[in-house]
């Protein structure tokens, strides 16, 4: 095995309000009840940033580059449907993708009794494991005010066929 | 040696009024002439950051489902003891911890006098390596108008036995 | 190959006003038309977000404790001279560098235009890969109001001669 590679990926969106009737989407679930993030795609902030650090791992470039704003295939597209294309096109560029761990940092949803099922989802749109955690920074910050929700995630990848 | 697995951890805690008497613990060390934080456990978002790390990597969950607030063998534990706990987990779970990274962000304590002997107490926890680092964000955000500390980690871990 | 070792590097730095004349340096390029950031050595959050990661892979400490503001040789060192600087430093302690990703996160410059030459030359000062990416926080946080750039980074590195 030659020397893996690992990425870096941030992402940040604002919350709606509740009254607007934008859905929420993070970490591949809908999440009634709650007032949705604005963004491209649909926001979902936690496959956003699992895309991010797969691409950069890749030195593929980054989500803006690949699937931007300005481009209509991908303006309503979901952040699974983003995750599941920067998979492809990592694996197409030659690596096998090792995990990816992400961490939601947010208010709300309460995230905890849905992670597995995340997991689940973004691990199959991936085609590997897919770590999904949540916190939140104690009432501080733009996280903590819940103006917006955040995520970190980082990336594992090899060169295939070795 | 199958591919190795990383993982992401981030943790942000208040600090309280100086006046208030709470002891500040962060890198598993305890810091007098200091406001404390406050938070599960002791607060100490160093060792908690490197929990959510480790955690994440092997596809564990994190800090708040394993060591809930709610559960009273924790509440009270330094983030020393849970990382030694997460540790104990990760290997149990059949992995082999390589190392971890932690950056502390905030505005104090002065932490690199002190360096050396966090990194010494963390990777005794851990049982591997633990480094280390720390920054201020420039009197801006959170971390630099003092009202709390951030900490980022990342670790690699590999299936045991290869 | 022994299993590799991962570091985590956060930079955050404050704009000046553009009347002050501060040169902007972001990811080993001068920009034109902005004001620059404020901080030590070119306050290239880009460069010295990854010089920390390398540093914290290899357990050599973080930027302030190896090129302080006190010490006048480094004081008005480019990012890149401490980026290949700190690469020099990590090889003599036995280490190949893998891969370094870092993510710009900042209302300003537009970087993607420019993203492949901060590519070729931060990998150039490394003498390795680094991917950079860049974001905003949609108006939010200490980024998002223009106060400052923040970058995140990762690096791998393995133990040489395996
Ligand atoms: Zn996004
Ligand atoms: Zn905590
Ligand atoms: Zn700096």
């Amino acid at each position: 095995m030659t020397i893996p590679r690992i990425g870096q990926g941030v992402d940040v969106h604002a919350f709606t309000d509740t009254a607007d009737g934008v859905p929420l989407h993070l970490g591949g679930l809908h999440w009634a009840d709650s007032g949705g993030l604005d963004g491209h795609s649909d926001a979902d902030v936690v496959a956003h940033a699992a895309c991010d650090a797969l691409l950069s791992a890749a030195g593929l470039g980054d989500l803006g580059a690949i699937f931007g704003t300005s481009d209509p295939r991908w303006a309503a597209a979901s952040g699974c449907t983003l995750l599941t294309e920067t998979a492809a096109r990592v694996r197409a560029a030659g690596f096998e993708i090792g995990n990816v761990s992400v961490q939601l940092v947010a208010n709300r949803p309460k995230f905890g009794p849905r992670r597995a099922e995340s997991e689940r989802i973004l691990s199959e749109a991936v085609g590997a494991s897919v770590s999904v955690a949540a916190t939140t920074t104690d009432g501080l910050g733009l996280t903590g005010r819940g103006e917006g929700a955040a995520a970190i995630a980082v990336a594992l990848i090899v060169h295939s066929g070795e």
